[in-house]
């Protein structure tokens, strides 16, 4: 009886942040308020309040849930992939409005979003590392270790999101991002920015 | 006489903007209140207000006053003068966090600061593409354009900025950022970490 409540819970929680995601993309980050949620699902507020207590709550799992979904299974990861990545959160402006949005909000003091983000990114460091490592081994052609080229990968794919976020039409973040991938590979950038060929 | 009162209300702006900077620096962004900031600088929370009518306003005020602080005239600007100036960010978290905040809510629709970083970043990424153009011509030795890095250039430092926020234990930004200067001029990293010789 408990596992089946368990399991009804768990999928009423799944299609929330499926709701929740569907807002945000549809109303940005400010628009994704918990009763836009609540109508989407079709939910009271008193219920989906049960299931996450805050507006931040709600995001932050949105955000878990995103990273889930993007993950590949670690020996198929492939630095190339992560110029399509880019090129996948180019598409949607929502979701990367919301990822942003938290960010910033997560450096202040006391913010219910801080241990998330830096959790989060001490695991994409590592996971970055390891990628350029099975790629590279221990020093890449432009000369960096594997752990201090991740840091940078991770900062340039954030700080590209927010120019882009602020000015779509001045700033061509894939392929800003690619132009930085051939960077640290030590080659030379591809001339055509197209993305293509 | 109206110039008198010019002059008056333009130093209590100064000095509203410098103990705002002080609040900032000991409190944080989120501790920098307009109360506090008013018992700072003796004035009414009421006197304030007719300077700045919100909180967004006051450190959007101070943002654009550091970047004047900052600057350095044009003709004197060197890239190795941004490894100083990353260094120098690295002593000042206060303003780096609120910088960070408010960049991360100025993606958010309609927010009163997003005007101003999309301003400052078409500013930034031009005068970056100068001081670049200016040191190594039409291209740079790892092969970019100015046009090309400039973006990567401010996208390392915002991103960098909050990996550092979050964990300054876990990572070293002047160092970090140093790297990728050697990355984009094409030279080997300096294997000493330490950011001195």
């Amino acid at each position: 009886m408990s596992d089946t409540r368990t399991a009804r819970s768990e999928e009423r929680r799944a299609a929330i942040l499926r709701a929740a995601l569907e807002v945000i993309a549809e109303r940005g980050y400010r628009g994704a308020s918990l009763a836009a949620v609540a109508e989407r699902v079709g939910l009271t507020q008193q219920g989906l309040l049960h299931h996450f207590p805050t507006k931040e709550a709600l995001l932050l799992a949105v955000l878990e849930a995103r990273d889930q979904w993007d993950a590949v299974p670690g020996s198929e990861w492939r630095i190339d992939l992560l110029g399509s990545l880019v090129e996948y959160n180019a598409m949607r402006p929502g979701i990367v409005q919301t990822f942003s949005a938290l960010l910033g909000e997560s450096v202040t003091e006391g913010h219910p979003a801080r241990e998330f983000f830096t959790r989060r990114y001490v695991g994409t460091r590592e996971s970055m590392a390891r990628v350029l490592r099975a790629e590279y081994g221990d020093r890449l052609p432009g000369g960096l270790t594997p752990e201090r080229a991740a840091p940078l990968l991770v900062a340039v794919m954030d700080g590209l999101q927010y120019q882009w976020l602020l000015d779509p039409e001045s700033v061509d973040m894939p392929s800003a991002f690619r132009d930085f991938l051939a960077l640290i590979e030590g080659g030379e950038p591809d001339d055509g920015r197209g993305g293509g060929g």
